[in-house]
């Protein structure tokens, strides 16, 4: 993994030895606010969630405290569905639960931060918890990290380039 | 907190000796639909929930996948905020998020399970997931169990009365 990473990103992906929790940690060159948008606005998320072969069509979207959402991701007529609920939505921080469709009992509580590192930089803290180290492991087996290193890659150039 | 339990409940309160996890697990004289409605009927949960000296009001309340929920408790002139976001709201498993606003960053995963034991007895069994070893062993010093056994003890009284 840390090999496929270190070739295009600098984010993070590290198990928790203690704890069924999987940490990620990203730097951009965008400020909370650009970060907390790229997460809530649902037209800007399709454009960068996901690896680059993916299409991502939102099916529900309501991203504040006490909402929900599900996507549907495509590829090559195969598609893959997603769905959660907002706990909490405010400027420094997301609580959200993960569900991908294919394992319909599994869930994920994820909390993203957005900590501002001053001079238009902010590092994205994400933990994503679930309820069994099997079920941790499976996710950091599964390609997870193709997924979350092309995403923030076009995350980058969608800040870059000025769309966030 | 055995002790306690004893007398008036079989309630099993364990914490889990791997992961940040309370387990509960409890018997009720009423079918699945019985505790199923007793757990996403506003109007029955409010009676029943939490200790005999609190009384309960809802504030937001939808039970359905996607849906979320608020109540306040009082007792004395102190009320005591909580609220969350339901997952998923299915007639044998309810996945919900919980936070005690006295404690705003704390988030607990809770999943509900309704397990029939035919004869119109259901087992109900509880999963409260957190983030830490720390924050679940300070819900276990917390008293939580008084209300969990008064609640429950409630709840009886409400399936053999013929409210729920």
């Amino acid at each position: 993994m840390d090999q496929t990473m270190g070739k295009t990103t600098e984010t993070s992906i590290e198990a928790d030895p203690k704890l069924p929790v999987i940490w990620m940690t990203r730097d951009f060159a965008a400020t909370p606010e650009q970060l907390f948008r790229a997460h809530t606005d649902p037209a800007v998320f399709a454009r960068w969630a996901g690896p680059d072969a993916m299409n991502t069509r939102i099916e529900r979207w309501d991203a504040t405290t006490g909402g929900s959402w599900r996507y549907v991701t495509e590829r090559d007529g195969e598609e893959y569905a997603f769905h959660g609920c907002f706990h909490e939505v405010r400027p420094d921080r997301i609580v959200q639960t993960f569900t991908f469709e294919g394992h319909p009992d599994g869930v994920a509580l994820e909390t993203l931060w957005f900590e501002d590192l001053g001079d238009g930089r902010t590092r994205l803290r994400a933990q994503s918890l679930v309820d069994s180290f099997k079920g941790r492991d499976a996710w950091l087996r599964s390609g997870m990290e193709v997924g979350v290193d092309q995403g923030y890659a076009k995350l980058d150039r969608m800040i870059a380039d000025g769309t966030v």
